[in-house]
């Protein structure tokens, strides 16, 4: 458990690039004993955003390269033209053993694209997902996927989607067997999609390991009904998108009640420390690190607009993936999908 | 607009039913001169609700049924065995002329699978939709549909969906001419699934008579980006149980914040005329008042749970309607719909 990790480093990654990444790494350096980075970007302007890290200079070799990969560039365009970049090396690390995991703020469009033509996907898996970290009413957070990788899924890709989350959730979040639950209009059987309600009875035919909950509704997954929380990339990025966009405008009403009048902001005023805790549990970076599952090799986005600490929390991400068992245990129950099994065949 | 408009009302529909639904009548007769109701319901228990509502009197009229349809009965069961319910008789006095809508708190699948049996589909609409009233940022509200109708909904009926839910908040929320966006994962032409960007295809070649953004995402509906939300029944229904489920989340968290510590206590009673303020704001009984739209004649769904505040706001949305040029300029707009314009024949 204690073997040096290496983790392959996008440095131009993100709105606050550099700046932000080098800041998450001096957090994560702190956190991470036996971590190493490969920091990928101009040589010049990564020695600078370093000059300040002390802690950084031991354990993070710069690997030069000139190129970024724009935030509104097109998936096709950065496969075309991508190769001289900071998110293109950072991918390839992995690729060539050099690195465990990468982890970037770039572009997610471009990101997925490398990664899938870089990393290809892994034996028995359709279809790659993205994996959300959802915070929950519980005090933790669901892994819900895909929240747009992949646009429409079918029923077997949804049964992978829910062997990747259940695995990735054991790794991230350290519980010992997580709840799995299909997202749907309604909890009855005949409800929602047929591709849902297939996807309900392969998992429960072909004897999956995964503690299946069955369907769970929108409002369940903030309630933390379950650990896992699988949907096709259309819906779970509507949904996540949703919801930031509700606690978003919740926020925007207390703070314009708060505000409104003397005694309003003399009471916010004296709550304030019960506030900002508020504030923290709500805040975003502590959720960071969404990661690319399905491939062969593990690739973690942290969110764009992110600081250092949101940066770190992805870092965090990535290092408990790589030191996981995550992709044994997909492997495992991925052949459980493939298998018809006999007593199950005439019922099917 | 000041002909007398006769509501009729599922007299045990929802909970807390007849009381939430006579406190309802109460507040909304106040508020609506030149209304009378067709109460639906046992004689005797809806005499006795009403013998403490003397505002009531003179214009609600009780039309005796004895039987009701349980919140969980399945749609095919209450088609079968519904018709001696207050449920089917409201609905049915909308069928035969007697009222110009109905309002029900009932359950919503029997609610609207008898709609559809008594009311059918208008001309030109292929799917009904359910519509609700979604709280936005800017104050107001958007009208996001379908929630839950219409499961799998093709590119013909996400435009009749875009045509109704345009006039739909027009009548309710009077505004001259609401602006529409179709739900999807990104704003780009070439995101999403086929049957959406065939739709926002269909609205621009067939000169539909409305406000049309284009694509938004799931935190547009929140930040009021447009006036009209539309997408297929899954999707909606998703969106709309996770941003109440988000809603509840933070008002959790705020809670526990605010009751976290001496200070936060006080500051909390200091600030709670301005707490309260934004709970009314976040109140879910001023969104009340869904309606399927697409069927001949009108058909409101107020929450379950609703109570007299929210019952009101249920037939107040009744009632705009009601009195709204509703039908024609659906009937205007479904007409471009169907007639290919020769100029746009070659290139669609």
């Amino acid at each position: 458990m204690t073997k040096a990790l290496v983790i392959s480093i996008d440095g131009l990654g993100g709105d606050h690039a550099p700046s932000a990444v080098v800041d998450g790494l001096e957090i994560a350096a702190a956190r991470l004993p036996d971590v190493r980075f490969l920091l990928h970007g101009p040589q010049a302007e990564m020695e600078a955003a370093l000059a300040a890290k002390p802690s950084l200079s031991g354990v993070t070799e710069i690997r030069h390269v000139a190129g970024r990969i724009g935030m509104d560039v097109k998936p096709a365009q950065a496969l075309r033209q991508g190769r001289d970049t900071s998110m293109w090396n950072a991918i390839a690390a992995v690729e060539n053993d050099e690195a465990q995991v990468c982890v970037s703020g770039g572009n997610t469009g471009a990101l997925l694209a490398i990664s899938m033509m870089r990393l290809r996907r892994m034996e028995g898996v359709h279809r790659p997902a993205l994996v959300a970290n959802w915070p929950t009413m519980k005090g933790g957070f669901a892994a819900v996927l895909d929240v747009g990788a992949t646009v429409e899924a079918e029923a077997e890709q949804l049964v992978e989607f829910a062997i990747m989350g259940a695995a990735f959730h054991r790794a991230v979040h350290n519980v010992a067997r997580p709840t799995v639950g299909l997202l749907n209009v309604g909890s009855e059987d005949e409800k929602g999609h047929e591709e849902i309600r297939a996807a309900a009875r392969l998992i429960r035919e072909r004897a999956i390991d995964i503690d299946f909950k069955g369907f769970i509704e929108g409002d369940d997954i903030g309630k933390g009904v379950v650990d896992v929380v699988v949907t096709d990339g259309f819906t779970g990025n509507v949904a996540l998108k949703t919801a930031e966009g509700t606690a978003r405008m919740v926020g925007h009403f207390l703070r314009e009640s708060l505000g409104s009048g003397p005694f309003a902001r003399i009471g916010a005023a004296i709550a304030y420390p019960a506030l900002k805790k508020l504030k923290a549990r709500m805040d975003p970076r502590a959720a960071n690190g969404a990661m690319f599952l399905g491939l062969n090799g593990l690739v973690v986005k942290s969110h764009g607009g992110s600081d250092g600490l949101g940066f770190a929390a992805a870092v965090n991400v990535a290092a408990r993936m790589a030191r996981s068992h995550f992709r044994d245990e997909v492997a495992a129950n991925l052949s459980r999908l493939s298998v018809q099994p006999a007593a199950a065949a005439s019922a099917s």
